[in-house]
């Protein structure tokens, strides 16, 4: 797995069938063919982040516009079956970071920054961490770049609650993530919305609020975690520890 | 649980007894008073890095000298019934720093660093790894202090193998890690040692050299993670994902 090469490119409309051919970016191409160190002949995956991969040969390995002969493609490429999409109270930069970096390679499908009651701060620096995403999935070699969305206000999230399983971490919570991710109720396939608080946590009235939308309170052991490792831990096992 | 205080102290000989006396550093006396604000009267788990957490009501609020009472002793205060200690192959400091934090709160017992063929620098700043160690101890509130070791040699690491359970972090493995610890070889509490290379991964040479001494291969699924996020997700599936 390690010898896996990932290019990133930009798909106008349907992705591109065996056969055509798929020009990359200069950033990508000098990546590829300067750091890299790419020859024509090698066989790469090429990602535009919908999903499908196209497993590809390089044609050109010319630094400033690389070319590639796409030869087959593989829709879902090394994703989880399960969509998880983040939920994070907003934390200091450094920390959102982390779990972009993590939470991509552990598989998450997206990350909502939200401002509840108890964030200190409210600003977020999105098109960082959407870099920082994209990184992420060519270093671990995933078909889908998780989408980072603005942050939203914690009445915006509550009004958009759906028929997605939501799981809350609560550190208060009888039952423990680990066991509901192996009983009955947690689902094959399909989306799950994960909500993690920020440092302080989530405030009673918050948790009240939230549980009568249908979230589901579940604790991640007795001690007590950050919010990055909040994330990592609770993404480990809905992502990994079940499949 | 998010009011859970907690205090470092150094115990001479065996641990204080129910109605002792606590003398705490300055430092963590500072800490206690300055930063956490704590009045006379307030209850605080103080803790050694033994296990043992005793839990104790502040006396004096000296912010140079305070001192506690004793009023119950916990063993294995918030600790797994599982010991993991993780084998890591040298990667560079932020990392290593970013696993002792995470590791720290998930649970693992200590971390030895190892020189491994692909390791790309070979100087560990032990003395701060050990501090970022006791400060997640306080801030995650567990009774043990992970170990933190010197960097060990490859030679030294198998010569010391004994029936410890040893599980190798491979992405080429055929069994996952999710797979083993649901299944009947997952022992119910003892030792178990994690092994994870070094950013290059381990060579061929040395997974056949650890497989022969009875290391266990096992996937973390099927995308490629960095060594600190291989470290979170195993000790998550280990510790927590199996509470």
């Amino acid at each position: 797995m390690s010898g896996i090469e990932c290019v990133l490119f930009t798909a106008g409309g349907p992705g591109p069938e065996v056969g055509e051919e798929i020009v990359l970016s200069a950033e990508e191409s000098h990546h590829a063919v300067r750091v890299r160190r790419l020859r024509a002949g090698d066989m790469v995956w090429a990602v535009s982040g919908t999903g499908t991969a196209c497993h590809c040969r390089l044609q050109e390995a010319d630094p400033r516009e690389a070319s590639l002969l796409v030869v087959e493609n593989e829709p879902r490429w090394r994703e989880p079956d399960r969509e998880v999409t983040l939920y994070q109270g907003l934390i200091r930069s450094g920390h959102l970071e982390q779990i972009v970096e993590q939470g991509t390679a552990i598989g998450m499908t997206g990350m909502t920054p939200l401002v509840t009651e108890r964030v200190e701060r409210h600003g977020v620096r999105t098109d960082r961490l959407r870099r920082l995403a994209r990184e992420a999935v060519k270093q671990c070699g995933r078909g889908r770049i998780p989408v980072i969305d603005e942050p939203m206000s914690w009445e915006e999230f509550l009004k958009r609650r759906n028929d997605e399983l939501l799981l809350v971490a609560d550190s208060g919570a009888e039952e423990g993530l680990s066991h509901f991710v192996h009983s009955a109720r947690m689902p094959e396939k399909g989306g799950i919305g994960l909500l993690i608080g920020p440092e302080g946590g989530l405030t009673d009235a918050e948790l009240t609020a939230v549980t009568a939308v249908g979230g589901i309170p579940v604790h991640l052991g007795v001690r007590r975690l950050r919010s990055e490792t909040a994330a990592a831990v609770s993404l480990s096992l809905l992502l990994i520890g079940t499949a």
